[in-house]
């Protein structure tokens, strides 16, 4: 049986459609995937119109909600854009707790939008986490040269190093070591951690969280889980100058842009967001939703194609280690 | 005549010492520039029996500090090793503010052995920035391929965004502003601007210092420097991910590892670090004192060999802008 992945429709004034219909219009995804799309069906209509697209090849479904008479803006945040976009998230999820799907991945939302279409999250990672009733999930950007877990998702800069405490470290790398385990199928997860402060804090000279949170917490979180291998904090600089990411399964980071300024430049185009920790299976591109070539025909699906496969893959091996 | 190169000795118990003498052994460094250390001399009559060296091409001249019963204890951080390795800096200084020198080449020093030592400077940078008299410098890293300024050193993550503010950011960009023009001979600078939260923040969504600070800032700093070029704040993902930083001569980053990470990357072995905006031109490596490798003859001298040549190029740079 073909994998039964859920696409949300994401923000329909932004690239989310284009790229889903040019996935869609690739064989490889429609004939291996059973996909549905979550969608006003009127999203579809327009934009083959504006963008001149060819049909799709093979068969896809669709999932309608909201009504047919939503205003589609390329390029303009709305609230009634965003309240789309979270409509789609919340059907998915549903749907997939049902288990009349496998897996979802989710096109590009705005989070403003988001909050003026009555949805109050900061992005896709808190939704999924609050609708699945989860405690807690971990942001995790997916390449085949690299996977790289996440502390946090997008606070401010100045928010981030207030977010780091022993429990939540303890949460996350747990969460870590299992999706490694049962989602990418390591029996023995290796994983690297960075630091948080420049040449690691040296010696608690330019900071102390690595010695009062991130070593102590390393300890604790080797002990209650005994087939992980844990090192670090390393510094962030010498870590990717170096490549010793390419001695772990995992690099874990401590905030947004440490990881995904190395991530991007080590995978390319082709990174995949999946929230590990949820009951759900859940991927997406790592790119926005590139409200300034919307509509334009412009923007490459590559990611979303990588989405599809990587959501497949967690999916099987998730069934695989819970069967055995 | 040769550009007089004066190289502080770094921290004696670090790689510094070896580094200098493997450099020292190049016969296009020994021969090609006027070569002096300030040391105490039985720092190289140490690590000469100690690693085994070959004995250097051509001549180079001493500075002599300190005494000679000064215990060398690689891999140590000790107050004895952090006062010469101020004190070659303070000399350094001196003799080249007495236009004795053309310019400063500092080997690494530990910031916590130079304060157990006595002098109570966070780094390089700022000692010599205090030393030079000068109101403000700029960490710029240079390397064929990117060259980067910073808006702080090495302060703890947490501590970064505080420092930022519109005067700090006006003085800085007027620095790499000037720096570009005199040191690197590009008389229309055109400079790219990171952003500090993820995102560029999001249109204030997830931090509002773009919006309140950096984009303001950006606006009247343009309007003091007419030849500037200035460009941002750019999401400092997608920046490096797509190498928008090959369309400028410099690219600005917000914090270190925002930088660094990157800049390495790019870079690999041969970045250098200069700080700008100083009445003594200052290079040196990009790395620390490495202590866990002190010692052992494993230090490559690649950073400390552009950082002369990097010197010599700006010293000349310098003294052409001066002279037309």
């Amino acid at each position: 049986m073909r994998t039964r992945i859920l696409i949300t429709i994401g923000d329909i004034n932004g690239i989310g459609p284009e790229i889903i219909l040019k996935s869609l219009g690739r064989e490889e995804i429609a004939k291996k995937y059973d996909i549905t799309v979550v969608t006003p069906v009127s999203v579809f209509e327009y934009y083959y119109r504006l963008l001149h697209l060819k049909p799709v090849k093979g068969m896809f479904k669709i999932v309608t909600i909201g009504n047919d008479r939503i205003k589609i803006n390329p390029g303009k945040i709305t609230g009634e854009s965003g309240y789309v976009s979270g409509l789609a998230i919340k059907t998915a999820v549903e749907l997939c707790r049902r288990n009349e799907f496998d897996a979802i991945v989710t096109a590009p939302i705005s989070k403003k939008a988001l909050n003026l279409g009555g949805y109050n999250y900061t992005g896709h990672t808190e939704m999924l986490t609050d609708l699945c009733k989860s405690k807690d999930s971990v942001m995790v950007m997916v390449s085949k040269k690299i996977i790289m877990g996440f502390a946090s998702t997008h606070p401010a800069l100045k928010d981030a190093p207030k977010l780091i405490n022993r429990e939540m470290l303890a949460s996350k790398l747990g969460i870590c070591y299992k999706t490694l385990r049962n989602d990418f199928g390591i029996p023995k997860p290796h994983i690297g951690v960075l630091s948080l402060n420049p040449h690691a804090g040296e010696n608690g000279q330019i900071g102390r969280e690595e010695i009062d949170i991130i070593k102590p917490s390393m300890v604790n979180i080797r002990k209650l889980h005994k087939k992980l291998k844990l090192e670090g904090p390393f510094p962030s600089d010498a870590y990717f100058a170096f490549k010793i990411y390419n001695r772990f399964d995992m690099t874990f980071a401590m905030y947004h842009d440490q990881g995904f300024i190395p991530f991007k430049m080590i995978a390319g185009l082709k990174g995949v967001n999946f929230t590990a920790g949820l009951p759900v299976v859940r991927t997406s591109p790592d790119h926005g939703t590139a409200y300034d070539i919307a509509g334009r025909n412009m923007a490459d699906e590559a990611s979303l194609v990588e989405a599809i496969k990587t959501a497949d893959k967690i999916f099987k091996s998730r069934k695989k280690s819970s069967s055995s």
